[in-house]
């Protein structure tokens, strides 16, 4: 199976038991070997009263597509650290894309840059996640 | 108004429109000056397939918790950047608590370490938050 | 007086200063609007006995060159929060080269990545930094 | 070997090596399990031209203490990643402290926190290391 293929793979995988991304509407746009986008959209139940996202809607959109780049070649890992900078607040209906890329993956531990944009390609945030490899397949052998 | 009044009077208004913060069945237990204790139960809709919290959505109990206390002294403040680092999962059941507390609140910028426990007192994470000052109050200067 | 020329004066009148980068060996390499790059040969008093690069040298070139990318617009700017990942050491006598660009640069607050690479262009570590501009000039208007 | 003085070992043998720190001028003030604590006096080649301390020296003196305490149990151990918060500007001839303990030590991976204050107690800046061992020894066998 080619590295793109097997990224599709561990990606189906991971999304199919994913209830907390499900439930917050995510959808996956791309998939790849050590990449992933994720898009979002800013519903009544992840805003103030200002119809500002809350700061954790966008963190967790942009932790979604960090697992699902970091996991993409088969080996499961978790995030270890994760850094977020804010630049410009999402309002309710925006629709938020994060687009995950490996900065560096190593043997075991991996850093990762995710740019979290909206609608317009204005930047939302700039995220920076590490991960760690826990020695298991994230798809069965048979399957992979 | 004494500060651990005006404290809690800042997250309550802060709290009534925080659909995101409800919406994850949040509660505050806890508000005073430049700090704040939030819990949240892991739920079915927070998990994967292996019953392990999304890291998402400890962030996103934690930054509610920094939110709350960076904002208790009546000065409105938004998170310009936020550090997590795991240490142990959370599991469908866990009763989270988030404990927010300054490191140091200056004129314009403050900062807040996060701790996240569960419900045997194990850290589950740190959280480190960047607090930027607006300009505007929380709440309006009569009902302070 | 053009960006670039801006850019460069500012520059000028740091370095003159900064006897901690002049004793540590850098160089200027090029300066720009929001950018800087900055090299250092790693000497005998920066290494441990495996002949490894203290992470702090490494850390403090990327630091100056974040710190001429983020006062080259003539308003001081100061570090307010800065994040290294190390992915490969550093020997004795490698020479590093710190390239720093505004990922944001706001009315007051700017976000910066800098690379640092070996002589043979690989990465030695990703550093990000957060600065918070402190409401003067770098330069005296007069020669600016 | 008990456990103070098998750290007190591992900081002996780390210092006669590191010869940055040595350079800088730094000296051990205690050592222990997973904690340092290691003291500088800011001199003329580590100030800009207005005797304020560069941000990297600062950053040097925390992760020699935090390198200090992450190597104490006999496991090397080298950063990975670190993240600084300056709080307030440290000056020439500031004596400055940096205390290093551990938030957490599991078997591989490390979170460190290191606090920076000068010799009027006052907290210079925070900083937070993530450590990952690296399968030897810091002391031999014998020596252990």
């Amino acid at each position: 199976m080619d590295a793109e293929t097997l990224a599709r793979r561990c990606v189906e995988a991971m999304w199919e038991e994913d209830r907390a991304s499900q439930a917050l509407g995510m959808q996956v746009i791309a998939t790849g070997e050590c990449r992933a986008e994720v898009s979002m959209t800013v519903r009544e139940d992840m805003v103030n009263g200002h119809s500002m996202c809350h700061g954790g809607m966008i963190f967790t959109l942009a932790d979604t597509a960090f697992a699902f780049a970091c996991n993409s070649q088969n080996q499961a890992a978790v995030a270890a650290s994760c850094t977020i900078d804010y630049l410009r607040p999402a309002q309710l209906g925006d629709v938020l894309t994060a687009v995950a890329e490996a900065v560096h993956q190593g043997g075991r531990s991996g850093l990762y840059d995710v740019i979290i944009s909206n609608q317009e390609q204005a930047i939302v945030a700039h995220f920076r996640g590490r991960s760690a490899r826990i020695s298991r397949p994230v798809i069965e052998e048979e399957s992979a």
